[in-house]
């Protein structure tokens, strides 16, 4: 079964707000085992309207139209339903009632717009409101079916899981779809997008016509995701398959680029370099130059950070580095600096590891060095510090987000490595 | 003229990841004077592409496709396209050299799959890739025209600015269609979404009928937006009307609230306040707890920091605001505590003004202080540093977003009453 999204209101295509439904529903849709291939956004206009349903009619199984139930005169989707089923608008006095009751309960007369609220298109089925004034409409069009919720997210969240999911399910076991679209992202830095997908071209085409399918999605300072979806009779069978697809990736791209995975679904890079630094009971601390204490930002984000992250010193100033940090007079975007930086940051903040990060973000070269270069200096305990080169493509923000990742991809990497 | 956005890719269907190019480029198409009326997302599927493309075609005079220029096997954009058109896809051999140069010079090779990035359907033009390796699309399809542009945001944003806004206006101009879509955003700090549309409710019903629009926008860090929106038929026309607009809302602002507005359009806090020290030749430096480094990186993205911004100490240990900040013995979320640190990062750093934020982030209490108590110090040249206390709601990012906003929102007004 297919269901067509169709979120309604000219702020919307104004860009005015964001459409966070669509993206929520999606979700669920996918999470009941219902396929989900088209969205639209549509303007508050009767005729672009009933254009728009009919077109996600045609094409689709079922539809949820969210918004436009309100009680201005901009609020339209009642009426568009009408004529695409070809009914009448009815008012219903039991809702108009319980709406009054509503407004009368908060100590309020309420607005005669607000009986709009009650009209129901003749043979729609009426989704009590719990939360707003709006009720939603389940409207049966031949075998294909139309759900009407409020744009409010919360009232439409509360409906969704109370009405349609369960009516979606009786829908798919009546039509003997009974199933689960469940996914996994492997989150990988280290290689390139391209690189991934030729890696694991052959295969993508294996699940050709399985019930498998593989994306790639490039996510800056997110990393780089590889991601499984399947479809499967039950939950049980989809976590089975899941566990086998993201075996089979693994084992791929292991063999072809060694450690590049660093995480799974909502994990990130700093999740992870938290987990090692506290298994190993480590502290960290950070010097940053060209990304001006984001790395330290990242850190933070992490719950419980305060029990191995010492802090950090943002040496954005030539003089800084060498005054606090130890660095030798001269340039400071150099392999010794960062080396430098990283012992220096670990003396004077007093943790385990140091990490630190110097280069050119742009927009111009620095000391004759070209945009993208960057050095990462590591010093981890009392040996000698280490470093390496990166050359990061983009502007002044990606350079920045790309020398942020990559930095704690290596700190990964030699925590990992130390056994 | 009326434009249509398709944006492409499964995981915008199953809600993995958020729709933000359909809403900027609703934006972009506004302030250029073209009415937007339906956006669609629709999966990475040939033949449902193809349908949603000739949907679009049918309903609007011009189309925007998002996604799917990629390497993968999972970038279906061109051959859908090709498809819709008619014609065949040919290699273009200038692409293919350009991409692999971009490779070579990172020092990678360039992966086969990289070359499906340089075919175009015949009769297209092609819109250089300066930030990326997929160029864009500008198909005319009789009396219409279709473009298509990377998913990538900075990608898109800098094509549509670059090709696709001129050939747009050109289009209109073509059309007979000079009218234009102009819209202002007053950025205000220190009050709120709901005290800001009563503060306006007056003024934004004397505006119903008029050609002129008003909204409001909660954006986090960024500030919260007022947006006023006119159409006019001259851009001269408009730029007067909204010149007209902002000095009445400035007036009713600055009458209710005092001095919230602190930026206009795409100014951010951190560009007023690199102003101020720049004006008055002022450095600063910034010492940070809770919000880790949040301030120092969002002062780096200012283009020419280096100027003004000395650096930071992330001080997230307690002992660290002790041993390197000068902060006494004891509890570290007082005012006290602020000040200290604003005159130790002052000093150690070696700046004019040094500004320091002190709080709790949540999730949990700490000293048995509250999540959202943020103490922010500041230290101007000599004088005695001082202190203000913040009560923020939300979250751990939200708690942190609102500090390193309000921390520099009151930067910019104590420089501003420095006269």
């Amino acid at each position: 079964m297919r269901v067509e999204i169709v979120a309604v209101g000219t702020e919307l295509l104004l860009g005015q707000l964001a459409d966070t439904n669509s993206r929520w529903l999606g979700e669920q849709l996918a999470a009941n085992g219902v396929i989900s291939t088209f969205h639209q956004h549509v303007d508050d206009d009767h005729l672009r309207m009933v254009l728009a349903l009919r077109t996600a009619l045609a094409r689709s199984d079922g539809v949820i139209v969210c918004g436009g139930l309100g009680p201005t005169q901009d609020d339209l989707t009642r009426e568009a339903i009408a004529a695409v089923m070809g009914v009448e608008l009815v008012r219903d006095p039991a809702i108009e009632t319980r709406i009054e009751s509503m407004f009368a309960s908060r100590g309020r007369e309420m607005p005669d717009n607000n009986r709009r609220q009650a009209d129901v298109p003749v043979g729609a089925q009426v989704i009590e409101q719990r939360r707003g004034t709006a009720p939603g409409l389940l409207c049966p069009i031949g075998r294909k079916v139309l759900y009407a919720v409020p744009g409010v997210p919360h009232e439409l969240e509360e409906m969704f899981e109370r009405a349609i999911a369960p009516d979606l399910r009786s829908r798919l076991a009546a039509g003997g779809e009974t199933g689960t679209i469940a996914s996994r992202v492997l989150r990988t830095w280290g290689t390139s997008e391209s690189g991934l997908a030729e890696a694991l071209d052959g295969y993508a085409k294996d699940l050709d016509g399985s019930s498998c399918t593989l994306a790639f999605l490039a996510s800056g300072i997110e990393g780089l995701k590889v991601r499984v979806t399947t479809r499967a009779p039950s939950e049980e069978a989809a976590r089975r398959s899941l566990a086998a697809e993201e075996a089979t990736v693994r084992a791929i791209l292991a063999q072809r680029f060694g450690d590049v995975v660093f995480g799974v679904d909502d994990e990130t890079m700093e999740d992870v370099v938290a987990g090692q630094l506290r298994r190993r009971s480590l502290t960290l601390a950070v010097a940053e130059s060209l990304t001006g204490g984001l790395v330290a930002s990242r850190l933070v984000n992490v719950d419980g950070a305060s029990e191995w992250f010492r802090g950090a010193i943002v040496s954005y100033a030539g003089d800084v580095k060498q005054a606090l940090l130890g660095v030798p007079d001269g340039p400071v975007v150099t392999p010794e600096a960062a080396e430098a930086m990283a012992r220096g940051v670990r003396s004077v903040l007093r943790s385990d590891v140091g990490l630190a990060l110097t280069g050119v973000a742009g927009p111009e070269p620095d000391e004759g060095i070209e945009v993208g270069t960057v050095f990462v200096g590591l010093a981890i305990g009392d040996e000698a510090p280490t470093s390496i080169r990166l050359r990061l493509p983009g502007d002044r923000q990606r350079v920045r987000d790309y020398a942020t990742i990559s930095a704690l991809d290596w700190v990964r990497r030699a925590l990992a490595s130390l056994g």
